[in-house]
């Protein structure tokens, strides 16, 4: 996720970082000369050429960008969600926290709350296709439970039964043992709405059909720009097109939050977060630091 | 559903997978004949030919995308509610496995994950409009009950049953069975959240009139297209009404998620998932294979 | 509602079921004969005829589309909604007979049953003006309380107090008492938003607004045609006009999702899917039949 | 609120009722009298005259249409959600007269509904700024409490005393007591989530941007209407200039939904419905009778 | 918050308090000011004087306006989320005030009424970037707790452990105390999604990217128009860059709403009615005065 610190105006129409400007570049320099040769066969052949009615194309380009507005809201949610969820594993995070505060000093608290760490770890390795395994094992590590598959869940059950243990040894009550499960619940839920953003794009058709009619739309634009703007035709052409292509590239990256590139969402940091938490309702006083946004960028 | 591994903006462009192009393809090239013999008049018969004049149809195609967007964006939410539905029934499954772990090894807890399974098969076919009996056999049989009506919720009633044996017995206090039954509550209502989506359309009179319309719209486009664009407006129409015709389809196929189509929701493989978080619950390591895309497909 | 097998692009092009076509067609003809006139004014007269310029028109016709779509999202979400709380009713009909098998036999049971059904059918009479007495009577008679106002409140009442005669004789403990009080509030919630939508159409200055500038804009449509598409005007007004009297009119029909046309919603077959769910539950075999939509419309 | 038993479309067309046309009649008038003198002067001194392009008004127009349709509809939330909070009390209502069943005939119980009255009076009151003591005194007179500030949420208190009382003396269960309680902790949600209705309107800027653009806008369309539409210009300047000012002023009023205007919330006769459920509660069975609309207005 | 008593439409039209205009001031008049030197330009040598036409721009800015209106709307979502979520806090706080009515007068209910006050005092500060210890200590002084990082989460850490106290000591059942406990569940996730919306603005593109051409758009805006405008073109410009810019202001200012400027949410005022809450459940007769907005700003 890219941060800063404010927006001044000034700074806003210049910066590259986090800009998708890199991304869709070739494609708007392709479309802006493609621009230039035709002005320049316009201005050399002004009778053979054939001027294109600039109606149509508005058209096309407003339906365009009441369609993607659709998708862009529509990818936006889904990025948006996945903070939530992460907010989610912070919020269950303390209050499994305080709500154990009654059996402070307790070796299985302790245990807990270091399996939540790795449970954190594991879903961030998962949904950013990374070795979860690896990611989870600082904090699992001889914990001693099998890992056949899924190991954000499994983790999940490990904490279920240490609750069962504490319960069965009386340390908490059938009640709160109950509401303690109802935290693993709202991870539970966290975790699964996670994977489905992760698993479930946006139905293909959307995706394809916005991205070709862009493009034919993009292609067309400097056919109808030619002859009414002239040598202003690439100019304009090169705007809208960033426009266009632009928006197209964000709806892609917000789409799937959970990535490593630079709009993504900052669950390295969140993953910290849940570390500190826990580390705090344990009472250290010494947490592993705060993430901080590397180059504007926080990972 | 289309699965994609990355979002080439090349290969996007030219995929024909999951695209609805086929389905459209006949009413796009009528409409492109009609260009074509209307462009031919109009050189032919200048004189006869009646020029349309293209203002009212930017004013018809622009109400229709304000409305054809209305239309598709509550389609897509009926899809993504579809989605997490199913999402809940995964959530739930994993709870119930995790809340019974106390009772571990106990034959009910055995058969009630199995019942689950059953529940999901029995659910899955009958909203794809398959032989529910048939889907869900293998997990039901012999489990001994009568089957009047609606299987999925009979299942339920089944696995209610189960809950209540075991608190009669003495494995499960009375506040556990009631969280569990809970989790049953939650199945109920994605069960039922479904069945609304799928019988319940959006309003007829929405499809009609959007449908119509646009039909109406690319019927006239060529008139309008003839004479300021000559033999450009083929292709121009050709795009046009590729993007109407196509969101129109795209809506059609996402306004009921849970049938047999490429683009609608991968209900088989979700089933695999609850199958397999129902075995792993039980304790098994070998678990029956993810679903994979074949051909790009998830079914 | 109307239900349709299969979406055929054909069928749907050609129906009158379901549309509105019926309802507007008075206006949608005055509009079009308005426009004949005026072409052959124009064509006789062309030196008196004041040609009214297209974009005023096209300015009024889109602002018209955007506000038309906020009016028409709002009712289908009315729409949607009621069809929600009407599935809320069939999950918690189906949770109370699960959640009170373990009493399986009780005559009290089958009496809430019963009065569920009667609640169901009272509301449903109550939300389509029709008489809830009437309407619910064989479900309630002799079914001892006394009916002073607002029968479904008074027959969740009723089940209320054998909720609580259950719990008196110990046949069900508090928590499950409370569990099952839970499920009438359910029920309760459903039924007043029900009233609710029922009870507050959409604030009426934007009805009278959007009605009044569509029939304005109408009726100026055919002056702005006239001298741009001769002969053509009266086809394209037709076109335009029943776009938008058929959304006003679609939103109008949506607004209240409980009366007995055929764009409302099925809910005397809900009525029927929740008897069939509680004679099911009670163990019966030979249930009410289904009901099936009767020429396409299910009421 | 503005009741209509049918929306007959001419009726529709010649309402005054609930429209907002009195409000903006004057800012209507001045700008249909400015385009007649714009129109009188062009005609006058055609030299003299300059024309205004319809483009930019154009795009300033669809511009306003877009963001004046993003107010609207949040102002109309607004208006929803507030109406939703009233069915909330309502609900609650019913559902501490159900759960309070097993203790009917005691005084407390009596008690305890008539604050509830006063509770709604109170509120109502302190919403719409009236005396909300004088509002709520019949209700709670002689129930001994303290008012300080914020009667509403004092009166709340004084039920929560009550039902603690009742779980003192043994009349109702630890888990009965918790029950009432979360219906308390709704209705002071419904509460709190009205005061922040009332007292947080749409930011500012957003209001004051839209008013303003909409009057230029307004301001200058006789300019770019007179030349291309002659005497017809004062007409058409009428009918788009209602439509924008209208849209405009309907927002203002459903922003704060809780006033005394025709189109706010019937908050009064929600008041009444509570009344009557209360009294029903108590076995009444003379109630106060339910208010009806006053030409064709419900206060 | 700017509050206004009324929106009297004559005042709306002429404050300058809450308006962004000062902020976007020097944007419109650069934008202004090249408008008359183009006019000028084009008055001088017209045969040198390139004209734009308007149709890319018209293009241009109305999908500029679709794509702020998305934005537009859910900055505003975020900042009507932050106002919920403080809300909630009042809710609660009330709800705690309440549900601990039967042991009104011990000493730890006291306390943690005041810890409440700390709670929202620390958030506060922490949310507006001020000194949270600093902002907190009157309330939370001489508490006891090691405050190592994150107070607000501190805090309600430390009124758990009072719970917990209270409880031990017998004070309130466990099932009271779990009722508590959720009290502060709620407020903790009001507090973790203030921060998401503090720490996770809209993704960077989006602002980069209609930054940047709402920039471009209003810079091509006087090129359009000065030929078609002449002397007009100026004030045009400036109507339309000054909805543009404006839009684009108040989305910026709503993305974070907890600042201190004065379109934020009034973060004190509702911290105050937070204290008052307190008091007033400490039965305090005398309650700090509730804020009154200063010059029509609430802070």
């Amino acid at each position: 996720m890219v941060v800063y610190p404010n927006h001044n105006w000034m700074v806003v129409l210049t910066t590259l970082k986090g800009s998708i400007l890199i991304r869709i570049a070739p494609r708007i320099l392709m479309i802006t000369l493609l621009a230039v040769v035709i002005v320049f066969f316009e201005k050399s052949y002004p009778d053979l050429f054939i001027n294109v009615s600039a109606t149509p194309l508005t058209l096309l380009g407003l339906s365009l960008s009441i369609f993607m507005s659709f998708r862009n809201s529509s990818c936006y949610e889904r990025w948006w969600e996945g903070r939530k969820m992460w907010g989610l594993i912070v919020i269950e995070t303390r209050a499994i926290g305080r709500e154990t505060v009654s059996i402070e000093g307790h070796p299985l608290r302790e245990e807990i709350m270091m399996l939540i760490c790795g449970f954190a770890h594991a879903m961030n390795a998962h949904l950013r296709r990374q070795d979860e395994w690896e990611a989870a094992k600082p904090w699992i590590a001889n914990k001693d439970f099998e890992y056949v598959d899924n190991l954000s869940d499994t983790i999940l059950n490990a904490i279920a039964k240490r609750f069962a243990a504490l319960h069965a040894e009386g340390a908490i009550t059938e009640l709160r043992y109950l509401e303690l499960e109802k935290r693993l619940w709202s991870m539970s839920e966290a975790h699964a709405n996670c994977e489905r953003i992760k698993n479930t794009p946006l139905p293909f058709p959307y995706t394809l059909l916005l991205h070709r009619t862009t493009f034919i739309f993009c292609l067309l634009l400097p056919f109808a720009m030619a002859q009414p703007l002239g040598w202003l035709a690439p100019f304009i052409t090169m705007v809208v097109s960033y426009t266009f292509f632009g928006l197209d590239a964000i709806g892609n990256e917000l789409e799937d939050p959970f990535g490593n590139e630079v709009n993504d969402l900052p669950t390295n940091a969140m993953v910290r977060v849940i570390e500190r938490d826990a580390y705090r309702a344990l009472g250290h006083t010494e947490l592993p630091p705060a993430m901080k946004p590397i180059d504007h960028v926080l990972s």
